[in-house]
């Protein structure tokens, strides 16, 4: 037996409609009682494995030591491979399907270590159909690695270098000083992040222009919070994961621009 | 004192918008601090008592060892008997309304041991009007049960042969071999559940023609997984529940075909 | 080091579609793994502080003892203070934004005996941005008060006379015996819960008018329960805080009625 976790933090797109969440959750509750299930969200778009990635890489450097159980998984039953990498000395492992994934989390702390195709049918539920390998296949390698069973006990090993790579969109810079990137996320609240760093923009001065879609653009004024804002003008504030973002004072900027995850955005000194 | 549990399997219509759901747990967790919760569900459609007794017919072989805590109350205050119900030597309880929501799942777990009807104030929350017992009468009866109470000091004994049966819809084969059933599920897949087994259709061949509502019917493959299937083609597919499951890859089958619970369904050879 | 707790009951606006929860927890999961958080409700309307006011209002009572963390904040990272109050000789702390959104459910528990302002660093995570005080301040709070750390030593002494006080609408009686009052909540079920004790209506008998917006006003009963409602008659419930609530059996009353929170409803004997 080698080390034991604590805590499962569970990101899915299996929503909270269904008993899905709460059937992986009983199956680890039975399996490896200690285990506390820390959820990060369960409420991805179905099958979207890029907002599942960019999920995980906001949440990754907060989430307790442990296993990260995260299963977005379009292709479940087909030859996906479902695997678990360990990462930092040990400290933390993630499940799941390799197809993209987890690749940006698991490079943020640090990369693979080790890793394990979970192809040992004696950590597996057996099942009727091949269908929900977060109860069959998923949960059950999270609870053993809780209950201190070995990574490469869980199966076959796999070669780091082979896992399936992450694709996070760059922004770019043109020699006018424009940076082009795009949408990765629209939270609740309607701001919109950009795959723009603050150091970027920081010669387009206090005002910006804000190109997207067809639009002629639209002025914004950067802000240190959205509070901050007069009612109705448009902004960039840097969030709370470092990146500028598009808002409002209280209001969607997202409904307004009628922007969405992957749309381009274009930043720009006025013209 | 007798046996003490430590898990509660909670599924409800409550709803995650408003506070009920919390504050059922914060009695809990008042009352039994030592016991975990475990959300199986709270988005059943409000008031429907199949939905609910179906979702726990798919979790209960899942559920960790301890207490069952089921409500979908539309006759909540009325006449309806709350219920505590001992299943497998105790091994779990089902605590709910006796409206045909638990049978099906204690009928799974081998049947209705010991029984009582949720009646001693002293074991129930005083409460300002009658209509949240989650919270006044069974979120205590759990935690009380966690902590060890009798079964049988929750109230007056009910015999188990009085307790209202629950409904599941059986399929039936035509002597013409068409397999007569009903959609059971719409998961949120948009993957349409059957009430048939997979081996009622086994002499259908690989393609079989699925027929429902008004229309002519519509031509499905068989397939080992979702992703098996061909952009855009219809699947009968064995779900993780082992049963006949209508879908498509990466698509809802529920919207594409306007499926929803109850709908009536048949299974055919091509004509 | 002083009292120590060992639960967080957790209310927002956050949703949970983003993983704005998931990390809050997170953060308190790392920093006091021993504590267990339960969930009010994050589903509340973003930056509705009443809303969340009232929630707090009905489940104050219920939660366990701890630190209670609420979080509707729209105006996170203005000068609006980040709080802790600490109630009823320290069974409990109420950690958020001071905004109005905890002072009810304060005084319902006896009122702020101590408070503090989260202005010291030591206990906050460094941040890029000031946008998820929830993440950087409020539960880094929460869990350090469960770990024993004194309240005063979170930052600045508070006065607590001059915390934000709430607004609780009250309901009026006129000379004539018309109970003027106002929608508080409408709960998933669309029973509309009125600022109305059962009292103030006693002589109004049991059929009773419902004025609203334009309307001349529809007939109501009233009832023990919802159930004991014949299909299709409008209801007057004493709900289960105790408050007079429009209802139906089984239906949305704030549906058919288009009744939401803040609108204005009187009672009256039928003309």
């Amino acid at each position: 037996m080698g080390r034991t976790y604590d805590t499962v933090s569970f990101l899915s797109d299996y929503g909270l409609v269904d008993e899905f969440v709460g059937v992986v959750k009983s199956v680890i509750r039975s399996t490896a009682p200690h285990a506390t299930v820390i959820d990060l969200t369960h409420d991805l778009a179905a099958h979207d494995v890029r907002a599942g990635a960019l999920a995980l890489v906001r949440t990754v450097q907060y989430v307790a030591s442990g296993v990260v159980l995260a299963i977005v998984d379009p292709g479940v039953g087909t030859d996906r491979r479902a695997v678990a990498i360990e990462v930092a000395g040990g400290e933390g492992v993630f499940v799941g399907p390799d197809n993209g994934l987890l690749a940006s989390a698991v490079a943020m702390t640090g990369g693979a270590e080790r890793a394990v195709q979970l192809t040992n049918a004696d950590y597996q539920l057996p099942a009727p159909g091949p269908t929900f390998a977060g109860r069959d296949v998923f949960a059950p390698a999270a609870a053993h690695l809780c209950n201190g069973v070995d990574l490469m006990e869980l199966g076959d090993p796999v070669e780091p270098m082979t896992l399936r790579p992450g694709i996070l969109p760059l922004s770019e810079t043109t020699p006018e000083g424009e940076v082009k990137g795009e949408v990765l996320w629209v939270d609740r609240y309607g701001n919109v992040q950009l795959n723009i760093d603050p150091d970027d923009i920081e010669r387009l001065g206090e005002r910006i222009r804000v190109t997207y879609g067809e639009q002629r653009g639209r002025a914004a004024v950067r802000a240190e919070t959205y509070g901050a804002l007069p009612a109705g003008q448009l902004g960039l504030v840097v969030d709370s994961y470092g990146l500028v973002s598009i808002c409002f004072d209280q209001r969607s900027a997202a409904d307004e621009l009628k922007l969405r995850p992957g749309d381009a955005v274009s930043l720009q000194a006025p013209s």
